[in-house]
């Protein structure tokens, strides 16, 4: 009863997350009855997009360079290096305009339950770069139960080649008010407080 | 910072509907790192599934041949036409093996809303073809408002053109207890009553 063209189509939109088989029937009857262009058009851009793009092999970032365009240029300080989970993560840091330091994106957490080890996050990786070009790291994995597993795991990892480790602070936001702020982060704020030096 | 081909992937991902820019990221990232051969696939069967394609001429649903094969079929009965929404409201109906006569799919239903009028659904295909070929339409579109509102329509037209219109029986599911159903559904088998003759 299904053309076997349209049954393929629906098996693959499967491999998309967070698509199952009931979404992945919708999204395949939506773009041939109403967006046959649309569909053409993302068969061209995974085409591209998975022949093109490879990981920086200083950053470890998509790109479509050897080495992105961070990591080549010239206005970067090479002298510290912000360690974060996903690309997004790097732009919203960019976003900020605070820091003019180089990047190394892990593309993923630690996360034993999914199978994900050091092993599949190349941290061997991140650890040789760190002892060819000597830097302060800086960890901005996210505060999640595995983003701070994984910032703890890097800092044992690194502090014992000897290198100096950060980890971003942790604290009420920015026009936060106390009154509406959860008690873990508060309680946090109370313990990473800092000393006023006038 | 984000390549190009990797953009215009994000950006192409958001022809598929319910995916915002967001989840867009979130499909392109996940493609890119775990799953270059599910997107390279999925790529294919795009291509494939646009291009093979088309709408049975007789019965409007998807179809790789100019007439599908429930339409060709000799066994089926051509003495009732069931006119439903959605292929997959067709593959239901074949499920309970009690319905023997042809299909109409009407790849949608009324919707002004959404811009979709009795013009975006073809419905004088349909009554071209019940002209053409006079049969019984049975009217078993979902009984939500737009689907109601689309049998209503229907019925109105094809009557006038001297048709014997039906719709599926609205109440009480097999198996249903009172005291669970829905206050609407138990109102209208009430309304809907059949007498019992012994």
């Amino acid at each position: 009863m299904i053309p076997s063209a349209l049954e393929a189509l629906i098996e693959a939109l499967r491999c998309l997350p967070g698509v199952g088989p009931k979404s992945a029937q919708r999204m395949a009857y939506h773009l041939l009855q109403r967006d046959r262009n649309g569909a053409l058009h993302l068969a061209r851009a995974l085409e591209k997009a998975t022949t093109t793009i490879h990981h920086c092999s200083k950053c470890n970032n998509f790109s479509e360079q050897e080495v992105c365009a961070l990591c080549a240029s010239p206005k970067r300080d090479a002298g510290t290096l912000c360690v974060v989970e996903m690309p997004a993560d790097l732009l919203m840091m960019e976003q900020t305009q605070c820091y003019r330091g180089m990047y190394y994106v892990l593309m993923g957490r630690l996360s034993p339950l999914d199978g994900i080890g050091a092993k599949e996050l190349h941290l061997d990786r991140l650890i040789r770069r760190v002892q060819e070009h000597p830097c302060e790291v800086i960890l901005a994995t996210n505060f999640t139960v595995e983003g701070d597993a994984t910032a703890h795991y890097l800092a044992t990892l690194l502090q014992s080649a000897g290198v100096k480790v950060s980890r971003i602070a942790r604290g009420l936001p920015v026009g936060g008010e106390l009154e509406q702020v959860d008690s873990g982060t508060l309680a946090q704020a109370m313990l990473e407080r800092r000393e006023i030096l006038i």
